[in-house]
């Protein structure tokens, strides 16, 4: 099989990401790749990684490009995905790294993006309870946020074994806020220095990590988070904890996260002892992760680290299609970092 | 007045910063380095920045090199102060920027670090609630672990609106593990990645950021603690949440924090909406601090940034002695940071 | 005496370097801070280190502003002092951190930078030969670039013992690229990253340099230069090299440099052996220098360095300032770097 | 076919790098991980990125432990592989990592690393004139440098068009150090700093270089050689200089760059105009490369990127084995870079 795909986005870090992985995948060709204002310029412009479609030339983004393809990924600013999906019959599978069809609920919506919900779509993080079966067949996929891809995968496992209010620290990269100049993402000011930004729940992934683990619970779980910015182009590690319930102890945490991970081919449970870094998932798919139970407050402390770029965005993309193409999962996606 | 300093420890970076902010302070005249191994050799081997002091050779770390001063900065590795210490005697102002005086339950320090307890000093956080007064005209003051300093100062004057227990990740650079050489702190390990450690309560730093509190408080606060690693060289950024007890608004706890730091010279609560950033205190001795209150879940979050070699370590050390002797507590110390 | 300053572009980076150090300046008062499109707006906002001057607000920068001070600092893109300066008395003293008025060839404005000359003012490089009597009494100063700074002093004593054609290859952090937010400069970019830019002479800084050097040879000197943007904020290594002339000897060239800097208080040629790091002069005034014979090729390479912003922008403006006005030219200043 | 591949020193950085591509290579299986003071240890403990070799247990580095196995990678300090290798026999491709068998003088290998000369192998640079036919089933392959890999490239094509004197200025990222714990390599402090070293012709791989272009000229061209270390962990860009003869042009230039790598699979001479980055070839086999001429000084300058651990050295090393075994040169390997 040979699908042809189109990268929406395609001068942008997701969608650089998209096409890095897709340059390893066996089973596709690359189609259209088109952009916003950086349309009719080179790709070895945006993009000098990816020698291979150096010479490429962008195109205007729109639904006439991206038809004609098997599957098209959309890397856009959020509010942008919707318009085009509908011009886009259920023949092709639209895979969309942003933040549109994410969140269920409506009033959700409306609180953290504003402006009309386009209504939600399968959440493509395969390793959640019961998530795999929505992505097979799926014709569209809603690519979850970094932060509620590792904050929800550090946390499902705990579901029932702690109270239904987790804080999460998570410190991440800059490349997740995008490759748009900011005077607070320059080099200059984010090197050597760590700032805390969206605190108190002002951030929009807080409400998609709540709905991932409220989903698994089965009841509304709380969900205190923090991002942190750190002088690394790539990486989130993030901190979780909450309370245990009464009666719940380390051993059964620790059997409940290596039930739930047991065969997923991602998620890495560390043996005990081992912390996850970022650098050791560098441009991977891999989760590494890490549990335990501060005895002092009877509280569960869980680690987890992935590449925000990867595993965050586009490798959880291509791992989408594959499920929804009914490939094998794993297919040109790789549990081997890059470090140091 | 000029004041005659030693150094013992003056090839670390606690040694180094000391010996930094000495030379920029105008009543003091430095006298003996010392050193362990590298006894012997010139201090610009070790600490290239400090050009005035390039020719001088540090000499062995003893008793006798170290008498006849009047201030004597211990930056030793713990286990090292108290013996030193016990030879010098009351006419001579110990401030030991090591853990060994720091905390007062012998217990604690038994299972936290091992043998016998060497006894606390005056505790050098002089913006915690009274502590300024047990700093004055002290002989011996034990100055507090950057992690405590960053996360007590972070968490005062939350006390009695917040529930006693607090969680606080606490982000640092590299320089607080200091300057022995290990594989884990390479740049190469340590650049483009993050990483946890002494998770679930294992950190050293935890019983001292509970007994800062528990004794603000009145009454026991549990401490769930988390330190991570990032690659930058200098800052701590801890971000620190509790929930807020019954009847406790946002704007209690703006008022708690203005009129705690109202009269504090460095620490800096930043007007609302602005967020700390460690790059901003960087070789400087302030604090900046912000707090909120997330309505979600009625939590208190508060985002402090330290430099943790000045503030953190060595400027805390040079306030104490401005304390200890009667000097303008400000002396020498700056609230400029050295940004970008 | 208290000098009554005032600083435009004080939202930049360079006009913050200045203010950091003007407020450790002991003969000072700051007056008016001015800037372009942040007129208005605190600060706090945009120099969030400087916490003394947090709420001052920025006013627009019109030579009304700056009319009455005894010093203005012009800390503005290229284009904009001559306008200004021509506006102010020759009883303000003004010192020029842009490139306005470093070039004396109008032909070489003309090429590098085009437009009219605005001619040239009494160049701020006070350890030039001949250089510090052109600045004693000057009411107007024009401060070096950074390269031409850290280039100019590694080279000039070598004059008359190598060839005139020397090459330069400096490393530079990212803050010599300003603060105006561009994607190549993003965070996301630099870390992990190096470049070269500017190659084959087309940097500016090339004439400077070349200036510099063909003046202190009384002969044109041709300059090969190269910088290279590296992962961190501030600092420049420049390693330069050029082929002995037929005679001189490593001696030579050992004395030449003893000799040229024995008595420069911000210059410090470092025992033989040793070799200067950027960190060693982070936020400090102070050049470190190394200088060797490649004994294969009869070639002297020396290597040097800055701070960028500090000796190769505000450090030397405020060096000039202090000479201008008969002040100790080491006021205000530290040859003591923040390190690690 | 199914080579059956063991690696010694796989505790270490090239030793990681060549497992890391071979873990992506389709025609081998991973045999026999040796290592000295690490053996015992699994390998996550030191390579936590290579999860699917996370179990393996490192065995002592022997010849019994390497024997039968159809390629063995040596990644030993320098001064172990010939003597491992002797016991090898030449039913085994070894292919070392190390300098041993570099240098073809004994002279040369005498004064630069001390001891006797080993001899020296198929030099593994399969760009260089004439030296792909000398790998070609080569049982022995000796990978060159990283630093001699990078500016062999940029100038091997100049050869014939510049005197025979050329200047190299490499700055690197640390991980060509290597794993060690040394102190000066600490991220404290490299992080934030720049340094030179083994300057003026004191650095191993000059004489590397030399002989490597001595080669191409068919007479001795002098290398001025200054390594810089930036805080990166990965990446080397060199910037070469050499005068144009008499006569030769910038179109003589162009045009010997683009024959010279027309048809060659990993390095990539960039449009005019475009510059390399380390960036755009991390983790990836690819030399990014552009030359241009300074027309002031008729003097040519190339910009050349790697990464040191990839093409470096254990990219490299993978090449060379495609070559020496017969399999398409560019197996297992990519010119797709992981940016940013």
């Amino acid at each position: 099989m040979t699908l042809r795909i189109a990268v929406a986005g395609a001068s942008g870090y997701a969608g650089g990401e998209v096409l890095r992985l897709l340059l390893g995948h066996p089973e596709v060709e690359i189609g259209a790749l088109t952009a916003g204002g950086n349309a009719g310029t080179r790709l070895l412009t945006h993009q000098p990684h990816l020698l291979p479609l150096a010479d490429r030339v962008l195109t205007e983004t729109t639904a006439d490009e991206l038809r004609g393809h098997d599957v098209v990924f959309l890397a856009l600013p959020h509010g942008h995905s919707a318009e085009i999906a509908a011009q886009l019959g259920d023949d092709v599978l639209v895979v969309d790294c942003g933040a549109d069809h994410r969140l269920t609920d409506p009033g959700a919506w409306e609180r953290w993006y504003g402006g009309a919900h386009a209504g939600s779509w399968p959440y493509g993080l395969p390793e959640l309870p019961g998530q795999r079966d929505e992505l097979r067949d799926a014709r569209r996929v809603a690519v979850p946020g970094c932060y509620p891809t590792v904050s929800s995968l550090a946390l499902a496992p705990a579901i029932g074994l702690v109270e239904p209010e987790v804080t999460v620290v998570a410190v991440s990269g800059t490349s997740g806020a995008g490759k748009a100049a900011k005077t607070h993402l320059l080099g200059s000011e984010v090197m050597g220095s760590l700032s805390a930004y969206g605190v108190g729940g002002a951030h929009r992934h807080t409400p998609e990590i709540a709905q991932n683990l409220s989903k698994v619970a089965g009841r509304d779980v709380k969900v205190s988070f923090t991002p942190v910015l750190a002088p690394l182009p790539r990486g989130i590690l993030a901190t979780c904890s909450a309370a245990l319930v009464p009666g719940a102890s380390a051993e059964d945490v620790r059997a409940a996260y290596e039930e739930a991970y047991a065969d997923e081919p991602f998620v890495h449970l560390l043996p005990e002892g081992s912390w996850p870094t970022t650098g050791a998932v560098l441009g991977s798919n891999a989760v590494q992760l890490q549990v335990t139970v501060d005895r002092d407050l009877d509280r569960l402390v869980a680690v987890a680290a992935i590449d925000n770029l990867a595993k965050g965005t586009a490798g959880a993309a291509v791992q989408c299609m594959n499920l929804a193409l009914g490939l094998p999962e794993t297919t040109g996606l790789s549990t081997v970092g890059v470090a140091p």
